[in-house]
């Protein structure tokens, strides 16, 4: 019997395992996990923390359970895959509930390991107090610390520092947040990350920009955040600076890494290796809009790879394109999304770039419950293609990015999207969309 | 001096007027309009019938007076043009205030003369008791004579018979809604329009489907609607079964027009007339999807169209490309969002099409609030293209439809939209969003 291994039970590991096995009936699928849980949703954590998710398990898609009976997957959870043997085809995991560990051959393996927090020398996470917010154990962890606390130190004004900084402020705790840089930095320009600053600064978070966390004063627990600029007191810590892929396993079996320090995977998700496949915040894929392999460690796309993986392991032919980094959050009341490209990342991969902002309205003028939404457009002024959109807003936010996405995924120019045919209703848009309006701006600055 | 006269001061009228006054400062530029209003929305009227919108002014973007004033633009409303002379190149009209006629040279002429509802024989709009929607006028007129009416007979169930439907039924008026077919016919499928059909039975109104009204039966003013099966009693009438190009003057002075019985136009609005331009629901242009012309009569095309008209009069060059149907709609709380061709549509124009409807969820399973949307998709066999798209839901529906109307647009093919890089966050989409699921069954279809 053919038998596929897959190291890692989240998002892309569960995808590959339950596509294989749908694709090949006979295939034997075997997922190993190192946590309690499979398939689940890290993002919904600060919901929880926040309590409108009442149990973690609300935060679970599928049981191991489910997979093992219903879908035929023989699945591991609290076993931790060790070391491989890439020429024996094998792995060595451990079984963390019996301390046990055995040995199991592979005809196929997916490498769904994932993303782990940065954590730098200094900014240790095993600290006491100090929490990095990854699986749900973590999640729930920081809910049982946050408990006691009151004032929470968020290091990370990204999308997970942004979120976690809104439950502990939603849960009436003092919360001081930390970026080097602005909000959002990696994602968006300034002109998009000021409205959250303004929203942040709405609901009381404390943000300091610009300031770079040096390290942290103990006594027993965390005690103090030290910065470049100060000293602040705090009772617990969410570290929440980044991600980088978990390529521990891969590196040990000579699988090929990519510039970006991500695993190198073709369009059916291949690794260098035979018969190795990977899936998830461990791989790399290609930028739609620059072409450039990138590390963007998203849900969606760690589905969708896993998916790729898995028919391809079964014996299908799938691809996987890429991605274009499109991406929401909520901040309080301000929706934020984003896709493609900000105008930084625009002119760093080499496009001679243009941007422009402009503030319009989620409905026609006259239909009550209308938002003000600002919207940024980014376009190339050789090809004039659309290149990148960030919006922000109450309301209309969401839908309008994924409209940005499509576009950016036809490679759309900025002209083709003064014509695009959205549509209108009062209660929905204008007659005259925000898209359409700053199309129209943008086309004049080419 | 060169001088644009614009007759008809709707959507694209006064888009044109303003867009070529912009372009071109010493162009002269002259709009006549029939009504008081210019500039006005007529999407709103259902709005202001229902009482949420207060003051019928309150649709009117710009004023008559705005637009002298600001735009520099000789606006004459209660203005109607009476003819063309199109070698002497002049329009005479007539000042509906004064009761006196004018005559008008003109250099270059655009004709948004737009649409005019269906009134077949037998349901005259002019006898007593009975209205059509399409100026603020008849918004009025409709606004205070159901003040007085108990039951109301609405005929024709697409957007507008719809939208009136639910504004009477919120100033709690018995309503009657009569349908030869089935609801919204002319844009969704069957599958679609059951879920409206649901929502209009929830609110109570009585939804006479596949039932064909003959005539009326008066006593002074409307007492009964006739239809092929019963004979009802209503109070009031409003005869909402379409709209057709408003010709009559492009006729009149030989402008060819096209299949659909509108005005033909190439890309950049010009009829087959030297210097004479059209724009609006006068109009037909290209379905990019089938390619064909048609004829559909929205604002935000109308709107465009205008703009493309103003700029090229004025000196510029712009094409308008053509239209994707893309239109929302909302019943009660049902949201209604359709863009492409429908699968009836797309197989009327001869492709090989299928389609699959599924349920999904607006969020995250596990954030509050989510709603179920029904996801309906349209494709070709043979090129695996995206054909269309409708939705409905109570929440979630506009921007997927959009995001879809900017896949077609793209001209993007199923196994696109399988990969397509849509955003993800609990409040907004659950991680595997509708349309990247809809695409993967129908995916397996084709």
């Amino acid at each position: 019997m053919t038998r596929l291994v897959v190291v890692g039970g989240s998002a892309a590991g569960m995808s590959a395992a339950a596509k294989a096995k749908r694709v090949n009936k006979k295939l034997e699928v075997v997922a190993f996990e190192r946590s309690r849980y499979v398939s689940y949703a890290p993002c919904g954590i600060p919901y929880y923390v926040e309590g409108l998710v009442k149990k973690l398990d609300d935060l679970v898609y599928y049981t191991a359970e489910y997979f093992r009976k219903e879908r035929g997957i023989d699945v591991r959870s609290r076993h931790e895959v060790l070391d491989i043997d890439a020429n024996a085809k094998k792995v060595v995991a451990k079984d963390l509930n019996k301390d046990e560990v055995l040995e199991m051959r592979y005809d196929y393996l997916v490498l769904a390991t994932g993303g782990k927090p940065l954590t730098p020398e200094t900014l240790s996470a095993k600290a006491d107090g100090v929490y990095t917010v990854r699986t749900l154990e973590d999640g729930e962890r920081i809910n049982v610390a946050c408990e006691r606390a009151r004032t929470i130190g968020v290091i990370g004004g990204g999308y997970i520092g942004l979120e976690m900084a809104e439950a502990f402020r939603l849960r009436n705790k003092r919360v001081l947040l930390f970026q080097r840089s602005f909000l959002m930095s990696r994602a968006v320009d300034l002109e998009i990350s000021k409205d959250i600053e303004d929203e942040l600064s709405k609901h009381d978070v404390t943000a300091h920009l610009g300031e770079a966390v040096k390290g942290f004063r103990f006594r027993g627990k965390v005690m103090h955040i030290t910065t470049d600029k100060g000293e602040y007191p705090v009772d617990m810590v969410v570290l929440a600076i980044g991600v980088k892929p978990n390529v521990d396993l891969a590196g040990k079996i000579g699988v090929e890494l990519g510039v970006t320090g991500a695993i190198k995977v073709n369009e059916r998700m291949r690794t260098s290796l035979e018969n190795v496949y990977a899936a998830g915040d461990n791989v790399e894929t290609a930028h739609l809009v620059s072409g450039n392999p990138t590390y963007l460690p998203f849900a969606p796309a760690a589905n969708k790879m896993g998916r790729v993986a898995g028919d391809n392991v079964a014996g299908g032919s799938s691809v996987f394109k890429g991605v274009l980094g499109t991406a929401f959050t909520k901040v309080f009341n301000l929706h934020v999304g984003r896709t493609g490209l900000s105008l930084r990342q625009a002119r760093e991969v080499g496009f001679d770039a243009v941007a422009m902002d402009m503030k319009h309205i989620s409905r026609s003028h006259y239909y009550p419950g209308g938002e003000q939404i600002h919207v940024r457009l980014v376009a190339d002024k050789e090809s004039h293609r659309l290149l990148g959109g960030a919006i922000t807003g109450k309301e209309g936010v969401a839908g309008r990015v994924n409209a940005l996405a499509s576009a950016l995924w036809g490679r759309l120019t900025v002209e083709d999207l003064t014509q695009l045919d959205l549509g209108y209703q009062p209660v929905f848009a204008p007659v005259w969309d925000g898209l359409i309006v700053a199309a129209n701006i943008i086309k004049r600055r080419l």
